[in-house]
């Protein structure tokens, strides 16, 4: 699957080749090795405006200062369904990664548990922070909010941020139903591919710095903003997302943080919300093939691809050829190791 | 406030007609009770095409054997997070009723519970079931599934229900932060009523028999399906609606019922997921004043409507002028209480 412009490597290489840059780049062996895994990963699943095309991005966040690539989560038990996790100014991946036994352990024992992230970046797609929990036989949905480039329907100026929701459940016989949605228009990852690759953006995602409709994707980057999804009802959503993922875990609103002082700072400070069901708990303990039922029924309806599907394929792909990385993309990433 | 076509009436003497019409239509009185107050909280906020509006449809599916108005909801108590409710093949709001005290114990103990119920009609507004657990300090997410009128996005036939998500916040100083949405491009009881008016709809809010967009709520109504908001995305919300309302409680997918045998029958027999957290277990426990800093925020980037703001207007006129109800339809709704 290599051609001129692109290489393949198998996806252990990958993850090695991301944790020394990381590490390289001022982060502890632990967090490197989180954010690696987690990039690899997007990179493999061909979900590239979360792939290697953030490392620089990762990179340049940490060498500002703006955040910590050492920082050492602290977790507190807070009550039988409730954990909260001070990410210490440091990315939420590796505040996950801490926090996880005790939220499964919790939402097994309850039947439903929250892990409630703050002082936490999150610079990644959300699907990974789920779909683990779908494959141990749990639901999971979490909210993330990020920093502010989307007006909010019917006002004038950016507040909200990209505010993506993920959710992720169990279904028999097959793989995990996950989806990953901003509640933007478009993810901001995708407005920066299109703006390298020179393409407009549909009608309706954004705005330029006057406030007027914009396919430009540059015209939405510099200066103007995102418009959220489906009108009021995204807008709705995506300030609920401000409040659990904020308010409700103590991180700051996408429009509460100042990085101007970090030039090269790109990781929104925030906060992330996670809730985990147990559906053994629910009436009937059938939930994977009651999920199977739906998703072959939405096959009769006509739909043709499932949530999640397309990074499967990608990923079924890759685990035999290898994980595909543009070639100048690898040269330059392998430069960042040493 | 009354003219010629309306009249208005104290909402004490509103609820008690129509506690006296479902319980003279097969309602046991506690059942009565609740689905009184529910419609006339609809009709007094001005939530139209739930208010007084949908009684015929009650009573014509009691009349029918299809729903059980004197179901008595059967509670399980399943772990520290997760009630169940088997509603008997009666109204979700009596059964939310029932099990809403053990609901917020085990949610302020625990810091989020969650409430399944299954084996339940919804045939109203979702927001009057999240706002009082805001008015308790509480957050409430909640989620019902309805009846096939929906094409799933890519698909070519209608599956999914009208699927709506209400959440509540408290906002320190104000009420509280409420929506109520569709996951449908247009809720059903707004396509009747733009039906019975001679009103269109908006484009891209459902298609005819033939699968053909149109802006007649007839054709919707008459062979055709609703659309989802938002294209794919809120396609995925209605399908997450599926898996949690229904899956997850042990209740009906909204194509998994049977209703042709029932003359009359127009009330959804499906479930309901309830999630409510406590914010004082939270970081800083300072939820409210939060959310109060968020709706500030947004009116300063131009938002001129607050979330359920229309509602608590008109609710604020009804306290002192009364409740407005067309002329002909009390006409018709004090006939049905004798």
């Amino acid at each position: 699957m290599s051609d001129v412009h692109s290489q393949t490597l198998p996806f252990a290489e990958l993850v090695q080749l991301l944790q020394q840059i990381f590490q390289r780049h001022g982060a502890s062996a632990q967090v490197a090795q989180v954010l690696a895994s987690n990039c690899a990963t997007a990179q493999r699943d061909g979900a590239h405006s979360h792939g290697v095309f953030r490392v620089p991005g990762y990179v340049s966040s940490m060498a500002s200062g703006w955040v910590d690539g050492q920082a050492v989560p602290v977790v507190e038990d807070v009550a039988s369904g409730f954990v909260r996790v001070d990410a210490s100014n440091g990315f939420a991946q590796p505040a996950l990664a801490v926090a996880r036994p005790l939220l499964v352990s919790k939402a097994r024992e309850a039947g439903i548990a929250v892990l409630a992230i703050r002082n936490s970046h999150h610079f990644a797609a959300l699907w990974p922070d789920v779909e683990p929990f779908a494959r141990e036989g749990l639901l999971a949905l979490s909210l993330v909010n990020s920093m502010t480039c989307v007006v909010p329907h019917g006002g004038r100026k950016p507040l909200f941020g990209t505010n993506p929701i993920a959710f992720a459940a169990p279904c028999e016989g097959h793989d995990p139903i996950v989806f990953d949605m901003a509640t933007s228009a478009l993810a901001h990852g995708d407005v920066q591919i299109a703006a390298r690759q020179g393409q407009p953006v549909p009608p309706g995602t954004g705005v330029d710095r006057e406030g007027q409709p914009t396919t430009d994707p540059k015209a939405i980057l510099d200066g103007g903003a995102l418009l959220p999804f489906g009108g009021h009802k995204g807008s709705a959503l995506s300030m609920m997302v401000e409040l659990l993922a904020a308010a409700l875990t103590g991180g700051h609103f996408s429009f509460g943080f100042d990085w101007s002082k970090h030039p090269g700072a790109q990781t929104p400070w925030t906060g992330q919300l996670i809730i985990v069901i147990d559906p053994s708990k629910a009436a009937g303990n059938d939930f994977a093939a009651r999920s199977r039922e739906l998703v072959e029924r939405m096959e009769h309806a006509g739909v043709t691809r499932r949530a999640g599907e397309r990074r499967y394929r990608e990923r079924a792909r890759a685990e035999v050829d290898g994980v595909k990385v543009g070639t100048e993309e690898l040269d330059r990433l392998r430069g960042m190791a040493v």
